[in-house]
């Protein structure tokens, strides 16, 4: 069983005021999708502040119970999948209480050192075990190195030969959605 | 050689008045990352609206030469690989003019009918060939028939086991150049 996880940090400016934490719309859309496409069992949307969960519940209920979810019936299987919440820890409870188990915590982005965990070997973990696990996404700069640390598993970086390595959040999680979950 | 083609079509109203065929700023933005990423050779946007070319024009000016350049210059280099053209005759002539040869047309899209190409095949190609290869995408509700009908090959869909297939054009980039392009 696998569970998306997007974080979202708060940006502070010098006077310790947030500046930008931002939930895009399309990082919605499009990783609910995949979600949906690779059957996961969950999507998190992570967001420490408030106004920002509310801003992204009232997107998921327009597509789910509202006008859009007559409008567009394979947009609202989708957006079943998601739940908003203030912290990993959340995340990481209700995955328990929904399974019974708690999930291995595994990090995604460049650059990590020690042991890493290939895209084959977690496609084998989901396809011989029915343990939870979550795969958890940065948004902005990426994940802090405190969340890296204490995570059970580190994954694989995306490598393309042409050294640039700058995808969008959404492009990041279909690619390795597909990695792991695909046929 | 690999090329990418976003193909816009107009929607109509009863009235023969064209409702949308809008290009949406993430589409270049994301696609335009993922072109980079995986090597492509180019990224052609093609929109038959005069209006709509002109508004992609300016965020990629934007990006590209103004503001955004400075601000970011992994989007900047993302940015170079962009073209916006009318129709799809252009873009291949614009390829040819580029390479001196007619590039082989890639239909992408699902449910094909008749001879499929798969990723793996695909990727050998691109490996071992240095003919241009121009792989096309369809925004909304996919390709037309006419154009699929006079493509050079077809290739295979992306496939889940959960049959659930509406993934945004983004994420169809995504995976299918790293499945072609990728290490």
């Amino acid at each position: 069983m696998l569970y998306i996880a997007l974080l979202h940090y708060p940006v502070y400016n010098k006077d310790g005021k947030v500046v930008t934490t931002s939930i895009a719309n399309m990082d919605i859309h499009d990783i609910a999708r995949v979600a949906k496409t690779y059957s996961a069992s969950g999507f998190y949307i992570v967001n420490p502040i408030e106004e920002q969960r509310n801003l992204a519940q009232e997107i998921i209920n327009h597509w789910h119970n509202g006008y859009g979810a007559d409008y567009n019936e394979f947009r609202k299987n989708a957006f079943e999948l998601i739940n908003v919440k203030a912290e990993l820890k959340e995340v990481i409870d209700d995955v328990k209480e929904q399974t019974g188990f708690k999930p291995k915590t595994v990090v995604t982005g460049a650059n990590f050192s020690g042991e890493i965990l290939k895209f084959s070997e977690l496609k084998k973990i989901l396809q011989s075990s029915n343990m939870p696990y979550l795969l958890i996404f940065g948004t902005g700069s990426g994940l802090t190195d405190e969340l890296i640390k204490k995570s059970d598993l580190k994954l694989e970086s995306i490598s393309s030969h042409s050294g640039y390595n700058h995808l969008a959040v959404r492009s990041a999680v279909a690619i390795i959605m597909d990695k792991i979950m695909g046929i």
